[in-house]
């Protein structure tokens, strides 16, 4: 993609109004736009980022065994009741609306009431267990607190999953598998090291629950880790100790739900024709909060730093001079032949404030091409470029057949 | 996929509320799950129709040289204001809710009022024009009338693409570029030999716009052919003929939005240096619709009919008898193997049901295993296997070999 095509413009200045790191780097890279307090849009670069976080979860939930569906944001009054989730004093984040026609409905802050009533229609025997199905779901919660930029919003894509097992022990079996995908995920989007498997209350949802949280000053919880190598740790929500806590984000939940949603809607007959209840687990993840954490956690003073699975494009291809145009555009063409993603910043603008675009919007892999490279070579396959890593800062001279090699 | 792992299972009967024949059809063969009238859940094999037809529509929109963002449901009153369209007078299907800290949201119908004051921005200059933006994103509307099923619904997915140029020619220019990638789309998903660029009155949008119907018994809309050979007609509601009418439904509409919209939020400086207002189109698409309409219109007594495109897989193997299963599963995975999408009936059914049910599903090319084709082969490479064509309901028997070469 050329740069001088590409929607967005870098930002020298953060909105007045955002207080969050993400969401003043995201706004002046160019990555989301803010329509409100707590409420984002993605532009190009930031939904390319958004959708890999997304492809990686998919990935995961794929090999776990999930099926993927999609259910919708409005929701009946009657099923929230059955399981006594309507009231505003129950649940305080509710979004409400109304039918033309009468009636209200709700905007679906989580699904495992519509999951539980639908599965009525395929769920009779031992058989037809166990499953897992998942969702990238727009979620709505009336967040009165919304400043910390697209890690809390009142509107959201939210991975969530729902198994469903015929015991407690089929399903804690799945629950383990299901800790192991999310740390595959964790690692993946570039945060696993810094990021614990926590014990944690249920909320509304059950007695106990797993959170994954990650180490930042931006989170809005506090953990202490019971085992550094095991990356395991205890939310002060539960174990209020008298020790200095780390501040941490939740990025992930798991929940063990038992009949409490199920029940309500679902029986199954197991092997002598007995009714049995369904244990049911739910698993969440937004990857937008996990967009938001990763600029939280690995962003420099120069600007975002994006791991390479996630980042919008995988190199940043730079031309700082007018004279090696014709070179940039012929490498341009060339890594875009060797299905190598590429942002080409082909715009005319002094050289220094090139770079710190690049450096700002924090592609991994920046290619320079310049006076400095101008030398050496003879065919284009040789060609030198100057190749910068944008996490070290480090760079060295190669030619772009040598840089193709390695990059693969 | 296995069949017997599948998320859904087959209804004899349809819902006792359903009168559409794509709900019908679309629920008994397990795609969609009704949440209330005109509101859709989307199961696995629904979602991967959906998906099939999203992606069609993202490449020639990536082709007409759009860029995709994301942008918010939750919509807020001031902007809708400044082009009165947030009354309710005026615009007769809006949901709106509450902040938990007061103030009214919409949530977006449409999205040129978002759209706009975002560009404020990014626009300036007529350097950072021409350019369009695309979305797939979720709309809102309070239909009284929801008895369409996924042809006209409360919550649905729209690709929406917004079109920014100079001026009128340019604009035109860009217009007609776009009949064509929606002449394109209708083509690909199996349905353009019956979809007429339409002339149609403008809405709440502009004077005059272009719809794109497709004749069906299931439109709400009337239209007069004008040309067949060029597939061009004229809505009723425009040029009310003595004639009779053809029933047709809206499948796409193209608007010239002249400087309605962009005008409380945009200008542009010429080369000149002088102010110049900003000449804006807009194009939807609802790929749920698009689904329903297939459905039909190209369903038969049997069940669904999938164009090839936009298929759920693009194989049914069925195995038709207990004694054939060692066979179909190597042929199954010899077809995943040479990545052809394969959805392996591998239950234990009676064979009438399962070709009954493969008939309903409707993917396109059923692949038969069982006593007929038990014959006249050594090794696995040149089974022979039956062949049937769900369009024609033509079957041939051809070694296993032979059908992946044609296949490809």
């Amino acid at each position: 993609m050329r740069q001088s095509q590409l929607f967005t413009k870098t930002r020298r200045e953060a909105p007045a109004d955002e207080v969050s790191k993400n969401a003043i780097l995201l706004t002046r890279a160019g990555f989301i736009n803010k329509e409100m307090a707590g409420v984002y849009d993605f532009l190009p670069l930031g939904l390319r980022t958004l959708n890999k976080i997304i492809s990686i979860i998919r990935e995961e939930m794929n090999a776990l065994g999930g099926q993927e569906i999609l259910m919708s944001s409005l929701q009946r009054k009657e099923l929230w009741e059955r399981t006594d989730r309507w009231d505003d004093k129950k649940v305080d984040n509710w979004f409400k609306t109304k039918l033309k026609e009468g009636g209200e409905l709700g905007l679906g802050f989580t699904h495992e009431e519509p999951i539980s009533n639908m599965l009525e229609q395929f769920i009779s025997s031992y058989k037809d267990l166990p499953f897992s199905v998942y969702q990238f779901q727009n979620k709505f919660r009336n967040e009165v607190r919304a400043k910390s930029g697209i890690m809390r919003t009142r509107e959201f894509i939210m991975k969530d999953l729902y198994s469903f097992n015929t015991d407690q022990e089929a399903h804690q079996n799945f629950y383990e598998k299901a800790k192991e995908s999310y740390r595959k995920i964790f690692n993946r989007v570039g945060i696993g090291d810094i990021t614990y498997l926590t014990e944690a209350s249920g909320g509304t949802f059950s007695a106990r629950s797993h959170e994954f949280q990650t180490l930042t000053e931006a989170g809005e919880d506090t953990i202490f880790i019971t085992n550094e190598d095991k990356k395991e740790a205890v939310n002060k929500e539960i174990d209020n100790r008298e020790e200095d806590g780390l501040k941490a984000v939740e990025v992930g939940n798991i929940f063990t739900l038992g009949t409490k949603f199920s029940d309500p809607y679902l029986k199954f007959k197991d092997e002598d024709g007995k009714d049995q209840h369904v244990f049911m687990g739910s698993y969440g993840i937004g990857p937008a909060r996990l967009m938001g954490t990763i600029v939280e956690t690995l962003s420099d003073e120069k600007g975002i730093v994006w791991p390479k699975e996630v980042a919008p494009f995988q190199v940043h291809l730079v031309v700082v001079t007018g004279d090696s145009k014709a070179r940039a555009e012929e490498i341009y063409e060339r890594l875009i032949a060797e299905n190598i993603e590429v942002l080409y910043d082909d715009r005319d603008l002094r050289a220094g404030e090139k770079l710190k675009d690049a450096d700002l919007i924090g592609i991994p892999t920046q290619i320079i091409v310049g006076d400095k490279t101008e030398k050496g070579f003879l065919e284009p396959r040789s060609w030198f470029v100057e190749v910068k890593d944008r996490t070290s800062g480090d760079s060295r001279v190669v030619s772009i057949d040598d840089f193709i090699k390695s990059f693969k």
